[in-house]
């Protein structure tokens, strides 16, 4: 893997999938070379906190931290607090483990200090020894809502709640029309040092849209004179984790990689696909730069074979 | 002890010390003849969250779950949250345990819904199973401060950042003069039923004096046609716990139970003073009912039979 030194990485990243390409992606590249602009959609209020799932999931995996079985929170967790919550009838529906509550109060802390959520997470990232530049994709508040039989529900009352058993027929994300791209991710998209941008195979319409449908963001891609490519989020017409088949169904779209390059079309320059899909080369785009390769990250290797293959990718389109 | 059974008990009480005789009184009292007024001056806004010191020693003392060695905080407690917190840079200053936390969470959601500190600690009461009526004083914040060589100091930060080193040369509380009683406070203390008053045996400065100090209260009690009687927070010159006596030496005054009658001169009717203190009988006001007992609360029965000198002089005096 020969990626030069000067050109930079954007990574677009939701949750586990996501984090799990970032982490391989930052065992490659040096700090100054890559950064990860994360959905902040699913951030909700809850008990006063302000929690960000995706941003907690990133930096919690690049730091070594996170619960590997699980997908989310901190290895190593008690729930002594979530029991006492149980015992006074408080909320308890989401699972907040008690060092991960540390994260929540610390943002919760700083954000009253009248920090933005790009300074609490440098500040974040800064005590977890993570080098890498982790931002969110936007400092205004997003939040996603998807449309159920019962009506608009928030994202996580939806997704943990109920556990993504409603069927949705519609997805939107309040604000993001006025939000601003945060910063960070503002300068590494205007940065003339930009080699690539990855699309992480996060949940192309609940990880990935949110980010697209910040203010310009999805324009700007459009018009950007560099390699764009994604790594397909389906293999084999399945969603590796979360509910990506089963929102794509009820959108009543095929599960395969030719609707996800769809999905992207108006600014897609290259696409990583799974070995097991390497029949499907055939139903995508001529004009589509194409990688085969193992996209199922199990192991640290995996992860990292996968972010050389996207380079290599984005190389061979430069 | 036949304390009639028509005649209710109020109780005025800051931490340590004022739940344990709390304690002691809810042993011998059905749940309709006492009242706790608890001290809220200590309350502050820390991490997001609404930390309410005496309310939540006296709720726990009540439920059983507090932690006898510290004083403060539940029994069995975990500080895996402190740990995170200390490792993202934190402030780790004020220890809450992750089993506490549920509490605080639990009172931050309930505020933000809108409810008053009193119908939370209603619901928090409800949870824990006390059947006793607990409130605060007042559903208004009122902040106690301390004036020290450096200015003015909130009171958690005197209290447990700064370990009460200063030294103090004056206590105000703020938001005081405004503050209304609670509503069940003022329906205990217009009760024709009400039987007594109960100072705890609290730092009279800290934590009685506030409770004293909200609107209207003071003044209430002076015209009281009702015993209301204290039981001296001092011991042989010493204070059994927290600040008492050196407070009293900086504020110049003598560490004596005739300091602390004085300091309640305009209401007091009826002194508990220590048996090792029954020479200083004779320094204190004719006028006063004294019962002279064992004061210092070590056991379950020390608190019991506390309780029942205080109720035995009030029916003396009544």
């Amino acid at each position: 893997m020969n990626w030069p030194k000067e050109k930079k990485v954007l990574a677009l990243c939701g949750g586990v999938g996501g984090a799990k390409l970032a982490l391989g992606l930052s065992k490659i590249l040096p700090p100054e070379q890559l950064s990860i602009a994360v959905n902040t959609a699913d951030d909700f209020n809850h008990l006063g906190l302000r929690i960000c799932p995706d941003l907690d999931t990133v930096t919690y995996t690049l730091a070594g931290v996170n619960n590997q079985e699980s997908g989310w929170g901190r290895a190593n967790e008690s729930w002594h607090c979530m029991e006492a919550l149980t015992e006074l009838g408080g909320e308890t529906w989401f699972k907040l483990g008690d060092r991960d509550l540390a994260t929540h109060l610390f943002r919760r802390a700083q954000l009253d200090q009248g920090f933005s959520i790009s300074q609490v997470t440098e500040n974040l990232c800064r005590h977890l020894g993570i080098t890498h530049s982790v931002f969110p994709m936007s400092d205004d508040q997003v939040g996603t809502e998807v449309k159920t039989d019962s009506g608009w529900l928030d994202f996580q009352r939806y997704f943990v709640e109920q556990q993504c058993q409603p069927q949705i027929s519609q997805i939107r994300f309040v604000g993001s029309e006025t939000a601003q791209p945060s910063p960070r991710f503002k300068q590494a998209l205007e940065d003339n040092d930009l080699g690539c941008i990855i699309i992480c195979p996060s949940n192309p319409f609940l990880s990935i849209d949110p980010v697209l449908a910040v203010s310009g963001i999805r324009k700007q891609l459009a018009e950007l004179k560099k390699p764009v490519l994604a790594v397909s989020p389906v293999i084999g017409g399945k969603a590796v984790k979360g509910p990506t088949a089963k929102i794509m169904q009820e959108l009543a779209l095929e599960i395969t990689p030719s609707t996800v390059v769809s999905h992207y079309a108006d600014f897609l320059t290259g696409f990583v696909l799974d070995n097991e899909d390497a029949a499907q080369r055939d139903t995508l785009p001529a004009s589509l730069a194409i990688q085969v390769c193992n996209t199922l990250m199990i192991s640290l290797e995996d992860r990292i074979s996968l972010a050389q293959a996207c380079l290599q990718l984005a190389q061979r389109m430069s």
